[in-house]
C-alpha cells in the first residue's frame, strides 16, 4: 500500500499549555501506520534527552534530526553558535521539504527559535510558500508569530488550563522528558 | 533501566482543537522510550480504522483496547449497546488501573462518552480517586465536565484557532485518520 497526501496542509501547534510536541509526534506515529514518510526536524531540542528519542529508531519510515546545544537559551541577543544551529536547522529543513521524498515534515519548537530570533519569520514563509503540494508541514511552538498563524491552514493553541509546575512541581523523566 | 514513576498525576486533554488524542500518543511514546509500560483505553473509536493502531503492535510496552461499534452516536438518549461498549471500556479502565502493572493509562475520549451520557461522572471521579500512586492517568476529549478538571491536576485546553475543514476540506487517511 502506498498512500500519496494530495493536499497537505501547514498546521500549527502553538501555545502556553502542554501538549505541543507530543501532538506532533502522534500524528507522526498515525502517518506512519499508514506507511507515510515523515522527517521531524527539531530546532532547539539537541543535545537534551527525551524519551521519544528512544523510539524513534524503532519506527521505519520516521527520521529525526536535533539541533541545538542543549542549554537552554538565555541571552539576549543570542549567541553565534545558536544562531548557527537553528540556521543549520533552517537549512536541512529547506532541503528535507524540497527533496519531495517526504509526506509529513515537523519542524519542532520552530516558534521558539523565531522569538528568539534565531532565525528570520520571512525564511519560513518562504519555506512554506515553496513547499510541495502533498507535504503536510507541522509547526510546534509556543508563541507563533501573527504572520505565519496566518499563512497557516490548521491552527491549534494549547491553553494551559491548569498546571501543576507552578505549585514547585519538577519535570519528570518518562513523562515531561 | 527500570523507571518508576513515584508522583502520577491526572492529565487531562480537552477542547474543539486538533491534538488531544496525539498528544496522548506522543506522550505514550514518550513514555515507551524510557521504558515504561503504557495502557490506552479507547472509548467510542472502536471500529474505526485508525493509522495509530497500525503502529501500537510494532511498540512492545503499548497495549490499547478500544470499545464501540465503528459508528457516530447520534442518538439522545445513546443507545443499548452504545451505553455497553462504553461501560465496558470503563470496567476494564478500573482493572487495568488497580492492577498497578501499568505507568500510564490513557482513557481516550472518556470526555465525549460522559457528555453522551454513556457513563457517569461519578464513577470516573472515583477511578481517579483511587488510582495507584505512582499512575499517571491521562484523559482526553472534547467537553471535560467541571467535576473532572477540579479533580485533575494538569489540565490544557485545544483551542481551534483555523481550521479548514469548516471550507469543506475532508478527512484525510494518515493524517485525520
Amino acid at each position: 500500500m502506498t498512500l500519496k497526501l494530495e493536499n497537505g496542509l501547514v498546521q500549527v501547534y502553538t501555545g502556553n499549555g502542554k501538549g505541543k510536541t507530543s501532538a506532533a509526534f502522534g500524528l507522526a506515529m498515525r502517518a506512519l501506520g499508514r506507511g507515510l514518510k515523515v522527517y521531524v526536524i527539531q530546532f532547539i531540542k539537541g543535545g537534551f534527552d527525551y524519551g521519544e528519542l528512544y523510539v524513534v529508531k524503532k519506527l521505519p519510515g520516521l527520521e529525526l534530526r536535533a539541533f541545538g546545544r542543549g542549554k537552554f537559551i538565555t541571552s539576549t541577543p543570542p549567541s553565534k553558535e545558536d544562531v548557527e544551529q537553528a540556521q543549520e536547522a533552517l537549512e536541512l529543513a529547506l532541503k528535507v521539504v524540497n527533496s519531495g521524498d517526504y509526506d509529513i515534515v515537523v519542524l519542532d519548537e520552530i516558534n521558539v527559535a523565531l522569538n528568539l530570533k534565531l532565525i528570520c519569520v520571512g525564511d519560513v514563509l518562504n519555506l512554506i510558500k515553496k513547499k510541495p503540494e502533498h507535504l503536510e508541514l507541522v509547526l510546534t511552538g509556543r508563541g507563533a508569530p501573527k504572520e505565519l498563524i496566518e499563512l497557516s491552514d490548521l491552527v491549534t493553541e494549547m491553553v494551559e488550563v491548569k498546571h501543576p509546575f507552578k505549585k514547585g512541581f519538577s519535570a519528570r523523566k518518562g513523562i515531561e522528558y
